[in-house]
């Protein structure tokens, strides 16, 4: 809009000097964000902080507490926590001042990378929420009453490859318990992942399995080594299907003899209560089972007081977090909309010990809020509200009329009802287009006329209709719309 | 509560080596954060999020609309913006990967941090929320309909000395109108002022002046050269008094002559009305105090529609931001509580101008979150509610009543109440701890009694007053708490 000269009547040679010009003038600096982050427009803010609100209210039905830890942690906190792949995914912050005074000699001359960057930078973003929690646990353990059940939604770095749907800069929603053993927390987390999704519209599978159940097949073969290898193929089950999940097996050293005996555990089916009554059976009531199936049976039967309006299954091929999930697992697919979890979690019984505290166990979920805005997104299922724009726009005719409108739209802001007087008495369909284009569900017109007989003239954006009316009933008929 | 071994019977070699042990096991990794950044617990969650909600919903009131930006920028867009000194207190982010590789080899070989900064680091943190707006506003100048009127709250780093009330990271509050020229923005955003200020309960006065008429003095004793210098004297009155501030005025290069110009326009006292007045007459009708002078009646004029509950006073000494704002300037100072302004804002008349789109005019203002938090705390005005946690706990008294209670506690988050069960049949004394530190309002106990009776007692933690009721009656008492 802001190039709108019109010069047809240039040759060729003069408007690509013209417009090389204009580019130079307006474009002299590259305006532009670092790859993989994102502005987000009123529209996309509205849309985001509805999902992040109703997890953050049924959070807090269930008792949980917000907290915030700094984006920026010491490196020291945040390296060897991700695996050596995480380390280099870490957005690390240059040291102020003069980085390199203290750089050592040879590490300089030799541009040696990982030796140098601990010496040039002592802290870095932040790559998720549960090392910083563990953290925050352990530095605070004095102030902390236990159990302590927190929510952190707050954003998270990595210097990941950006692509469709995965950023650089990404906002987590966790909700963790630490220092209780209950499995009453692992009910009521799915109680709140059956919740959020209630009130978002999503229809989805909530899937719960034990990790011990995944080390007690391990164990039933003899091969308890071989665990995670027996877990990732049995947890492609959904994706390729029993009889590659079984070459897969035999590939990473299962006997036929195994796989037989595995067979019938993954491809489990029945209800909840049949898989739960067959997995003693199954197992023989090897040790690793049983304690997984009684947490499994501790947890359902918790829920039975809570009417699930969403399929909670237990999976047994479900496998996720190995390195640090020890108890129940989570995760959730939505129905409608091919993508991957969209929500997950699990009890881990040592969160805090990479920081020197032991023996204190904990239990989480997560829900990826950029999933869920696609998912929202396809299902065309945000609230008609999110779309919408202030209450009500008043019309700009000139000085008198505007202190006319800014008199009422006072009165309505009073009211508790968001307003708007047009700043400037331009040409009606500018002020007409800045109001649809803003999502404005009301305007008002008030002109010589209205001020005369002290009324405003109501114009409803979505049904057309107009009506004059006076202050107290446009009061009362926008603080109930 | 972890060391809580009690060793008063040991010898002192023995207890150093205790707590040696002890300090290696548990503090094997330093546990700490960056210095000048915080964590936030619930209780200060809870204060912060009522600032930010009262500031949110009051910018909304007004047609405001919320955009968030990346935290970080490309260093281009960043640098040069904030003078030296601001580019000094940017944090820089180290490229990912091979940062030393394409460093150029004499910058590495002197170790030139300044040369070398831009190779290995082309990212950096936001340092405040004004420069990634404009960047926004050019990047997104097709799909924006101005006047824009946004808001944006969210985190900025710098990387200054930590001093008390000084912090890294820090939020700021920021609303903006770009792309009209009204000075009904100017009026709206002292009533946003007021308004907010009300809400919070903190008396304050906002003064307000033009930058014009900064520009005026200078004009009148013909050294518009000085304007910085006479300003930032001026801008000292109210803690140096008059003749340090004449002195100064000399220093800097005033004659006795241009002081006695001067004087009186700094110590103009009377109304608002008065000293609209006064201006013109002081000032012998040059241009620029004319332009000033109507800024300021006219923004008067529109605020005589709105019932102010805080004194705005119009400030000929007033000055800030010179190297930016061109037109109207606001500061807030809180009445009761010796602290520095808690708002402020002004009119820049270019301010994507760096980013090469010219002429788009903007207003705003910025609520300084941290300070205003303070002064609640000195004022003890947060409110009461703040303070509490969830609504209603469960003592656990066994399994049997656990589930007895969850039937209760989901019943209740179904209408809108946050209930915990707690989640061990721990003592009595530890859950009732639990209840008292989280703040709970209210408690149940629901032992054998109880779930003979189909009833609940309820515990008024504040009164101490204990009631059996029914669950309906339950649910009927804390919806209505």
């Amino acid at each position: 809009m802001f190039f709108a000269i019109s010069f047809t009547f240039l040759s060729e040679p003069y408007k690509k000097t013209l417009i090389l010009w204009a580019k130079t003038k307006y474009m002299a600096q590259k305006v532009t964000i670092p790859k993989g982050t994102r502005d987000f427009t009123p529209l996309e803010m509205a849309r985001r902080n509805y999902i992040f609100n109703t997890i953050q209210q049924v959070y807090e039905l269930y008792g949980f507490q917000p907290i915030e830890t700094p984006s920026m942690e010491l490196l020291s906190t945040l390296m060897g926590k991700y695996g050596e792949e995480g380390d280099k995914l870490l957005f690390k912050i240059l040291n102020s001042g003069d980085f390199a005074k203290k750089a050592d000699e040879q590490h300089w001359e030799e541009r040696n990378i990982s030796k140098l960057t601990p010496q040039i930078a002592e802290k870095g973003l932040r790559y998720d929420l549960t090392v910083p929690f563990a953290r925050f646990v352990v530095q605070n353990r004095n102030e902390i009453q236990f159990p302590f059940k927190r929510y952190q939604i707050q954003p998270v770095w990595r210097a990941d490859r950006p692509q469709k749907g995965r950023y650089r800069e990404f906002v987590q929603c966790d909700a963790d318990v630490v220092g209780s053993n209950s499995l009453l927390h692992e009910a009521e987390l799915v109680m709140i992942m059956d919740e959020v999704f209630t009130r978002l519209g999503i229809n989805v599978t909530i899937k719960i399995n034990s990790r011990k159940l995944l080390t007690a097949i391990a164990d039933m073969v003899g091969k308890p080594e071989l665990i995670t290898a027996i877990t990732v193929a049995i947890d492609k089950l959904d994706k390729i299907g029993l009889e590659k999940v079984q070459e897969e097996l035999k590939q990473v050293g299962l006997s036929d003899d195994d796989i037989k005996k595995v067979t019938p555990i993954i491809e489990l089916r029945g209800n909840n209560q049949e898989k739960i009554e067959a997995v003693a059976e199954l197992f023989g009531g090897n040790e690793a089972s049983e304690a997984g199936k009684n947490e499994i049976f501790k947890v359902f039967n918790y829920l039975e007081s809570y009417e699930l309006n969403n399929e909670v299954e237990f999976d047994l091929a479900l496998a996720r977090g190995l390195n640090y999930y020890t108890g129940c697992i989570f995760e959730v697919k939505a129905k409608d909309v091919a993508i991957g979890s969209i929500c997950g979690g699990g009890r881990y019984d040592d969160l805090t010990g990479i920081f020197g505290l032991k023996d204190v166990s904990g239990v989480g979920i997560s829900f990826g809020a950029d999933r869920i805005y696609d998912v929202l997104m396809q299902l065309n299922q945000f609230p008609e509200t999110t779309l919408q724009g202030p209450k009500i726009m008043f019309v700009n005719f000139g000085d008198k009329e505007a202190q006319y409108a800014l008199k009422a739209a006072i009165s309505l802001r009073n009211n508790g009802v968001s307003a708007e007087v047009y700043p400037d008495s331009v040409k009606m369909k500018k002020q007409m287009n800045y109001a649809n284009t803003k999502h404005f569900p009301f305007v008002v017109l008030a002109g010589e006329n209205e001020i005369n007989n002290s009324t405003y003239t109501l114009k409803d954006m979505k049904t057309g209709e107009q009506s004059e009316v006076s202050l107290p009933e446009l009061i009362e008929k926008l603080k109930n719309s």
